[in-house]
This record gives C-alpha cells, sequence and structure tokens, in this order.
C-alpha cells in the first residue's frame, strides 16, 4: 500500500515510526506492507517519489527540522505542494494529518476531495476536515468507491470509531457520551487534588497537554468537534457547532469541586451526541459512574445501545505513536476489506 | 443464514428473540437473514425443519416449557438428536448454546467437530467445550475453512474479543486482565456496602445471579475458564486448569474488605491472561484503577498493548439478550467475511 501524508509532526512520524518498527511483524500477521510515497508539511518542505521514500531517513531529517536534508536519488521530487500531492502522487491512500482548522476545515476538504477524485482512499485525523466537510468527504467517496476513515480523530488511537461502528454491529446506538479531551480532564483532576483552575491549567501548559492559547481545549470546542465527528460516524449526521450547546471548565471553582467531593460526585467534562443533536458542558457524575473514575489526561466513552445497554471504552486520547496506530488502525481496515461498498 | 442451536435455554431463546425483534432492521442495515432450522434441547425435546422453524411459535413453545407444542406441520422432524442436528440439519452455522461441562466439554466438543466435518460453521458460548476443546476445534475448523467464534462466551456480547482480535489489530498485545465473573463482582461489591461473604452470597442467589451450587462462580473455576478462552483469542493458546494458579473470593472476610478501603483500595477477582500462562485470583487495586470502579454484576477487561498502552472495556457480562447479542455479532461476522480465511 502506497501512502501519502499531508502533515508530518508528531502523529504523522508517530505512524511512520510504527511503520519502520512493525515492518516484520504487519507483513507476518496481516500480509500488510506500506511506504510512504510522498510526504508534504506547512513549512519543512515536502518530498515524493513514486516507489517509495526511505522511511527512517524521512524521520532523520524531519527530526533534524527540515526536509531538505532528505539525501537525493534519482526519481525524488522536492517542493510539491500538498495540492500535487493529493492529485499527482502516486499513493493509494492520502492521509490528512496537518494541524486542524477549526474555523472552516480548509485546506484539507480540498485536499481530501481531490484525492477521492484521483482515486485515492482518505484517512484522516483533522477534526477540522471532518466538523466542516464529513458530508461533503462522504458523498465523494462514495461517488469515487473509497474509503473515508478517521479512528485516530477521537481518542487518538483507542478504537472508539471501530467499537461503535463495527463491534456493536447489530445493536442500535441511542447515545454516546463521554471524556474526550484529556487536557480539560487532566485539569479537573489536578483541581481535586487542590489546584486552583489557573495553577491546574499552568500545570497542563508546562506538561505540554495545553496550547499557550487554551481556548480551543477549556471552552470546549475540541471536546464539541469530537461530538461532532461521533455524531457521523455512529450516526452519519453532519452537525454543526452553530446548533450545539457548548460550554467549557473556565468556570469552575474550588468550591465548585470541593462541592460536587462532599456530595459524592466528580466534574467531568462530558461530550454528548444522540442521532438529535451534539453537546459539551461540565457535568457532575457520581463517583460509581464509569467515567467517573477516568483520572488524568485519558479518555473515554460510553455508548449507549438497545441490546447490550452501556458499553464503555478506556484508554489514551494522545500522544503521537497513540494516534499514529490509529492512522494505522484504518490503513489495516483498507488492506483488509479493499475498495469500500 | 440458516441456524442450529443446541441448548435453548435464556441464551439461545435472547437470540431468537432478537432475531424476531430486528428481522427488519438486520435486512434493512446488512442484508442479513436468519432462520431457524434446527433446535435440540436436553430434556424438552427438538425440532429439525430444513426449510426453517417460525420463530414467535418457537419461543411460544419454549416458554411452555415443551417444544412439542411447536404446532405440525409439512416437513417438520420432531425429536432428532443433538448429533443427527449437527450432522444432518440444513443449517450453515452450528450454535452451541447448551450448559457449559467444565470437566471434560462434552458432547459439545464432538457435536462441533461433527458440524465442521459436515460443513458448518460454528459459533459458541459453550465454556467447556473452547476450555477442554479449543486446540481440536480450531484445527478442526482451520480443516474445514469454517469459522470458530466464540464472542458470547466471555462479557457476554460486550465484545471483548472482537476489540482485542480485530479493533486492536497492529497492536501487540501483551496481557488482559479483567472481571469477567459477574457474580464475585455483585457480592464484593455487597460486601463493601457492610454485607458478611454468608448473606452477600445469599443475596446473589435470591436475585438468580449466583447458582444453588456456587463453587464454579465464588471459587473462580468460571473466571478461570474465561481466563481460558482469552488466551486462546488472543494469543492462540490453549491453556489447563492443571497448570494455573486458580483462586475465587470465598476466603475474603469483611475484615479483609474493611482493612482495603481504608488504604484506598478495593478487591476484585482478576482473571489474568498472557502469551506465558492465565490466573485467576482476589487482588486489591487501588480505587483509582479502571477495574476498581466496576461495581455489581457489570464486567471489565483491561487490554495491554505496546502501542496503546492500557484499553479497558467495561459492560454486561450477563443476561440472555446481552449473550444472544453476542451470538448474533458473531453470525454477523460470517455474514459479512463470508468462508473463513
Amino acid at each position: 500500500m502506497k501512502i501519502a501524508l499531508i502533515g508530518f509532526g508528531v502523529v504523522g512520524q508517530g505512524l511512520a515510526q510504527i511503520l519502520l518498527d512493525k515492518a516484520d511483524d504487519l507483513q507476518a500477521r496481516y500480509g500488510f506492507e506500506a511506504q510512504i510515497v510522498a510526504v508534504a508539511t506547512r513549512s519543512r518542505g515536502s518530498l515524493m517519489h513514486p516507489s517509495g521514500l526511505d522511511t527512517a531517513a524521512l524521520l532523520a531529517a524531519a527530526g533534524s527540522g527540515d526536509l531538505a536534508k532528505y539525501s537525493d536519488q534519482p526519481g525524488l521530487a522536492r517542493g510539491a505542494s500538498a495540492m500535487t500531492i493529493a492529485r499527482e502522487s502516486a499513493a493509494d491512500v492520502l492521509i490528512e494529518v496537518s494541524p486542524s482548522n477549526l474555523t472552516d476545515g480548509q485546506p484539507a476538504i480540498e485536499l481530501c476531495e481531490a484525492a477521492f477524485t484521483s482515486g485515492k482512499h482518505v484517512v484522516l485525523a483533522n477534526k477540522g476536515a471532518l466538523l466542516h466537510g464529513y458530508a461533503r468527504l462522504n458523498a465523494a467517496a462514495r461517488a469515487a468507491g473509497k474509503h473515508l476513515l478517521f479512528e485516530a480523530s477521537v481518542m487518538a488511537g483507542t478504537p472508539s470509531l471501530r467499537l461503535g461502528m463495527q463491534a456493536l454491529a447489530g445493536c442500535t446506538i441511542t447515545q454516546a457520551r463521554g471524556i474526550v479531551n484529556g487536557t480539560t480532564n487532566y485539569i479537573l483532576t489536578q483541581m481535586e487534588g487542590g489546584l486552583s483552575y489557573a495553577d491546574a491549567l499552568a500545570d497542563a501548559q508546562r506538561l505540554g497537554y495545553a496550547e499557550t492559547d487554551p481556548t480551543a481545549d477549556v471552552e470546549g470546542w475540541d471536546a464539541a468537534a469530537k461530538a461532532v465527528i461521533l455524531g457521523a460516524a455512529l450516526f452519519g449526521k453532519q452537525f454543526a457547532f452553530a446548533d450545539m450547546s457548548v460550554r467549557g471548565i473556565s468556570q469552575l471553582t474550588p468550591a465548585d469541586i470541593s462541592a460536587a467531593a462532599a456530595a459524592g460526585e466528580r466534574w467531568k467534562l462530558i461530550a454528548e451526541v444522540t442521532p438529535a443533536g451534539a453537546s459539551v458542558a461540565p457535568m457532575r457524575l457520581p463517583i460509581t459512574h464509569p467515567l467517573s473514575g477516568v483520572a488524568g489526561a485519558t479518555n473515554a466513552l460510553t455508548i449507549t445501545t438497545d441490546l447490550l445497554g452501556d458499553v464503555t471504552l478506556i484508554g489514551k486520547g494522545a500522544g503521537g505513536i497513540q494516534t499514529g496506530f490509529g492512522l494505522l488502525s484504518d490503513l489495516l481496515e483498507i488492506h483488509r476489506t479493499g475498495q469500500a461498498r
């Protein structure tokens, strides 16, 4: 399988590292072999080779901060645009892992459409593209008979979408609710340990869990984007922020935290989605609730079904290798099923 | 898809009820249609019809306690033995849901082998057959090019095996540990509420969670059988009770429970399996551990992987409809993939 990556940050590099480390294992267990034929970055250059780049050398060049350090070889093209790679690279699958643009999802949506038009499957980690473009992209995928997969966009590689879409096939899902933003859950856990909101946020920033501008996390927008993606995956719906109630955790005080604790409860930032809509809000859950014990940067999702009742999945929700595995999981699905139905 | 059921207790009836209630939905969503062509019971008779039994009438007859009450129709055969049904019924899939025989797994193992030999897939909920016959049955399935699936045997229909075997494909699993016996977890939760072991057990028996002879549950043998099945599903290994350390909860006292609580911990009966072996023992877990918050008759499994770390699944572990869904889930997998690879 030939793959092209748009974006080559920690997640793209995580996938490349897995493909390098597990090449023999993936070949032996699944007959799966992947070659990276193109990589585009915003500011570190781009590389394209129809018969495949050297993954170890690619990782070394990316680690040095400049893809120009990748050695010349016959057939290598440098500096191709992301759109050229989406259209013209030899890839079977385009992997969109550029930074999410939650405002309008571009240019990722157009890149993915170009990939479908030129006969490629698309695997996404980019939340913005799904938030704004799921309906369009799903239509383009169907028209092309190609896969549109995005396991890595929610709970990193922890298989939340594969659980809902495949392992629970036969059940009717009525709701999903969960902790899908690790940064805010880390902050809430620290506040339970006695820190103020400001100190807990500073702590999260020091550890790299929170951005310098933490708005998308703490005001609930990242969780809201994931709720929209869950609506797409589980119900085939395209919900929009404009129709959603979204509240974050920035107004929670130490007094709120202690009041909940005194009542045997914990605050959690809960994203919720049903066939009718999606929302995000801090909620007080009894400490006996399965989502209540989820501490630190961990993520969790409870899927409510007609036949099984609640099924809860708990796992890591971030990290280059963990998210890279989410991409690999989609590649293996494409390998296993071939063309989309 | 034509199916035959060996055993028609709560689990078999649960599947039949789902097939009846969801016939239109399963047809519309998956193009799946199932007909029950034979049912064998130990003491309530057996029915076989090559073009299918009437599911509603079958459930009514089973509910009355005697399959003889099922009305005559042309082509109906009564009283066929389980072996005749395994060999000669028109089924594409044999479903073995007779009561588990943890001593030697018979007659289920021989029935399943006969099913493979006569060209049928096999779906099992029967733990005894897998405990003693997994290696044989796996070999027979491969020789016949047929599926051997058993999602319902661990955590009822909560998709623990499908998570480990499919959704985590690409990861290497190093360990699985969990709460796979709801009866003992219910007893432990009641003891945390202040009951003695004897009173909590009596309570579980009154509610139908525990058998009159509770040995298999409270001494850990049911959990041990599930650990063996997890070893088969996740590692392709056939472990045996003789090589395993198995301890139950019958020796735990209220003093043990309070000592753990005072230390911020909870006792849980944990089944554990690695590629090297399997075991069952009561363990003290910190209350922050994901398995620690699992209360009552609920089940949970934590799968440890190289790429994602720990992934935990929590859900119901018993019930006719829930376990019946586990069987349906395997039938849909057969429908989706066709012949086994």
